[in-house]
């Protein structure tokens, strides 16, 4: 039971694209992220995928639409949703999802 | 399917301890806050209890132990653990917890 420094956590992280799991709560972990660049397109059948922009900006990507965030900004894509997250530049991210999630879904490219 | 800005989202946020939901994924909700003083001894029996500082700071006292979460920490109360979140000046936060989970918990008092 310690608190979690955010920027602490993503300090520790050096691999774009690559989750760190920072806390458990009721069957779901709370991830940080460094993103940069396209992350191919999937979908999560049976979950829905949090995400929360810290610093920096992205882009999800649907079919149909997309949806810009910004640091303070956050999006939950649907599960079954096809979806894309995309930064121009490198952005830091919360991700949460339940526990055992396969993280990059189904691929659909 | 919108994106969620937080600031915003607390903007209309005018009742101290009223969180707000502002998105839900996977049968959970999440709320913002604003708080100020303390909130009663409780516990939740069932659910762990995240808690996201955005602004200011909180503190949660615990039985046997406190913990200072500022801007960009967070903590998760375990389930069935008695606390009380404490803010000395107003603080803002994001909470998230199952679908239906009593927001005061068991009061303890």
């Amino acid at each position: 039971m310690n608190a979690v420094n955010l920027s602490i956590s993503l300090s520790s992280v050096s691999e774009l694209w690559q989750p760190k799991t920072v806390a458990r709560f009721n069957g779901n972990e709370v991830m940080v992220a460094k993103v940069l660049g396209s992350y191919p397109w999937h979908k999560h059948e049976n979950t829905d995928d949090l995400f929360l922009v810290l610093k920096g900006s992205i882009t999800i990507e649907m079919r149909d639409h997309s949806v810009r965030l910004r640091p303070g900004e956050m999006f939950v894509v649907p599960k079954g949703v096809e979806h894309r997250p995309v930064a121009a530049e490198e952005a830091h991210l919360i991700l949460i999802e339940p526990l055992d999630t396969a993280k990059n879904g189904t691929t659909v490219v």
